[in-house]
């Protein structure tokens, strides 16, 4: 009998630092004996990649929020089904970049569906599904998009958005984080890296001591 | 202030003359002074065409039954939004080449994911949406793929499925047309084409006299 890895969601607005420290975390838990599949939405699998191109991009005519929704859900049960629930049940742990609670701050708050409709759709599609741990990575919004900027590269169908989109997709986060503390951290992201990742090293304690 | 055109979905299997009868359905509207807009589903829109292409793509792995109930209301939301209820409320006619009822058939009975499930998807995605008359094209399986391998043409990701798939669709639009006998019209698509028109002009006396 494996026992279950851990799956563990890194949240939070652009530029917040999630891809740098998911690959610090991925360090620090195989550093313990674990082995650990980072992975991002929306994408995954070749299907899942499929709807990512869609919703992200810049040149398709706006989508309903509606349509949104339930492109970001169809790419996150195939994501859920043929990744994350697999590599779970053989043990290992997993790192996603984004995952439901994305939904809640970009489609129900800064797109404006509202929570309970994203409650509703995500219960119909992963009923029960629920990280171990979720890690907001928690900015103010220019610092973010400065970060952004200063990295260059190509501009996605969100990263358009004005200032006020991002500070709803902040504020709805911390709204999540909130109402469950103990399945979420609220990460102070304008920190030094050293900072951050000393947080991280303290809720890594917390899953999986040393 | 214009008067709400009606709304008609053509409903069935494969090879039972839903697009023939879409033309035919449109010139006897029009012969009436009406104005008649044709779509299909999945499609309609560019959006929804590149959801299209995902989920008929015969080359991509299996999906899940959540992840094509997912991507169709995606597509049937947009196409909804974007084609269907702006041409109702402008006072024209929108016959649709599959709608909600496909959903029922395709990923509630043939996929297994059961008549609840789509229910609660099609109440969430398009809360009140009805068609004025749905008319399901009812035909013997093994009759209707026989008339899709004679017209030839390349092979959809649905057209590979076996005929006990094509039976559980078949049978699920039968129950819906039960449950619901003032909205739908079962017709018996095995008749001579000029024995289905005559019943279709029947049913289109019913909403619009002549």
């Amino acid at each position: 009998m494996v026992m279950r890895g851990k799956f563990i969601t890194l949240e939070g607005g652009e530029g917040a630092g999630k891809s740098t420290n998911a690959q610090f975390m991925k360090q620090q838990l195989e550093a313990r004996g674990l082995e650990v599949v980072l992975t991002r939405e929306p994408g995954g699998t070749a299907l899942a990649e499929r709807i990512r191109a869609i919703l992200l991009d810049p040149d398709l005519p706006p989508m309903t929020a509606t349509t949104e929704a339930l492109l970001m859900f169809a790419a996150r049960a195939e994501h859920y089904h043929q990744v994350i629930a697999p590599t779970l049940a053989q043990g290992q742990w997993v790192i996603s970049d984004r995952f439901v609670d994305a939904s809640f701050a970009y489609q129900g708050a800064a797109r404006g569906l509202g929570s309970q409709k994203i409650a509703e759709l995500a219960d119909w599609t992963l009923p029960g599904v629920q990280a171990d741990l979720t890690l907001v990575f928690d900015l103010p919004v220019e610092v973010g998009m400065a970060r952004v900027a200063s990295r260059g590269g190509a501009i996605d169908r969100f990263e358009l958005e004005p200032p006020v989109f991002f500070e709803q997709v902040r504020q709805a986060y911390l709204a999540r984080a909130a109402q469950a503390p103990s399945n979420y951290c609220v990460l102070d992201a304008s920190q030094t890296l050293a900072e951050v990742q000393q947080a991280i090293v303290e809720q890594l304690d917390r899953l999986c001591p040393r």
